[in-house]
């Protein structure tokens, strides 16, 4: 793994891109972390790794926005482009149906999963062999083909300790894969679904929901298509991962007694 | 509007019962408010009106826990017990299964949603103008048979402008006026379901949640039985209730950017 640069700090949030080699392929990434301090030095905390969606890459607006939100947290959190996204393009001036018709490819192709699986287990152990990172809690965030990979990647890495999937359901080419590792799943998962979404049917999702096999889950839905998930949902994400990654340092409080039977 | 007895103090939560005279029936409830300061007086505050559940009443543990959480931000909340339940049951000696075919019976009779929603205005009017409550915004909470007079409600009061819904389907005596009310509604609503409800068939809910003209609205899912609600939605559901009723105190920042596409 190389960085490549110096990084970049905002607001007490330092962003560096790096590299790593995986089989023979060279995948980028980013990683956030908190602006050093002192007294901070080799303690180990959360990190969070985001995967993103068919057509996008590694640093839309929507990952930055959920990276900026851990790294206030306290945690690290970091993305890479998956295969022929992002800096991975065959041809940087694809449009989007061009990407979506690459990303149709890469998932139809039967050791597609095992490949991206590999490559965010090398990131994980790259990054987790940081001073900065450490050897802390892991966590996954990644929706539509951010959940195709997360599945199968937090069914092979115990570390994973808090997922949050959705925007896909038992369906394409991987879907007895993906039931599989569903079912092999325990940590606690938080799944978002679009009510009204045009790319997975409803009944699809919530066969996916009903595979997972952590007895810990909850599924949150709103009205709208496939991607026009909500703010609220980047925030519930943050508070469900800081929840379960630094229980002790999560704000909120449980309440003392709630009851058997609001019925 | 009468209050009885000098109230209770715990931890900044001052409890007090009172009681409404309502069309002739005698209307018992509880109001929790934030310990008063000096230099609060006659400052309005947000009011959720909290509805309990089929058998039970106004001061189960989750509604307590609830109430204070809300106490805590600032707000004041008040339970009343539905016609049949708590103080107004016919039999104080009743057993759950009386007290279910109890809620029955009053859900088949054709005057009981009017009569329960003119209750619930009566008690918001006459809370709404003591000086420790104000006539701030009002939120509703209510799940399952507090659903069924909960929707109703807000779509009799404007006032309501934020309403934590669930456990309930179109289905029962009255799902026609539901599917109405509920269609009328306009607020931001929360609809809490459970994912294996024994009483409330999954496409039932759905329905109801469709029903909902709200568009800014929300389905929290959780794996279980009708009544094993986690406490993490009441939590959620005062965050929910804190964001809508009182924005600008509400914690938890809103992502800069959060990206249009997370496909």
């Amino acid at each position: 793994m190389r960085f490549l640069g110096e990084g970049e700090a905002r607001d007490g949030v330092v962003e560096r891109a790096f590299d790593i080699r995986v089989e023979g392929r060279s995948v980028p990434g980013l990683l956030w972390t908190p602006a050093p301090e002192p007294s901070e030095a080799g303690r180990s905390r959360p990190l969070v790794l985001v995967g993103h969606g068919a057509t996008l890459h590694k640093r839309v607006d929507h990952i930055v926005a959920l990276a900026r939100l851990l790294v206030a947290h306290g945690f690290a959190a970091a993305a890479v482009d998956a295969p022929g996204h992002g800096d991975r393009r065959a041809d940087p001036a694809a449009d989007e149906i061009q990407l979506f018709s690459t990303f149709l490819a890469e998932w139809s192709r039967p050791e597609s999963t095992d490949e991206v699986v590999a490559e965010l287990l090398a990131a994980l152990a790259a990054l987790r062999a940081l001073d900065e990172v450490g050897d802390g809690p892991v966590g996954y965030w990644g929706l539509s083909m951010g959940t195709i990979y997360g599945i199968p990647l937090a069914a092979a890495e115990p570390r994973v300790q808090a997922a949050v999937f959705g925007l896909m359901g038992l369906l394409g080419p991987t879907a007895a894969r993906l039931r599989a590792d569903a079912a092999a799943l325990a940590c606690p998962v938080l799944f978002v679904q679009q009510w009204h979404d045009q790319l997975i049917p409803r009944a699809d999702a919530f066969a996916l929901f009903d595979a997972i096999g952590s007895l810990d889950k909850r599924l949150h839905a709103h009205p709208g298509l496939h991607s026009a998930v909500p703010p609220e949902e980047l925030l519930a994400s943050v508070d469900f991962l800081a929840r379960h990654l630094a229980p002790g340092r999560a704000s909120g409080g449980s309440p003392a007694a709630t009851g058997r039977r609001p019925a």
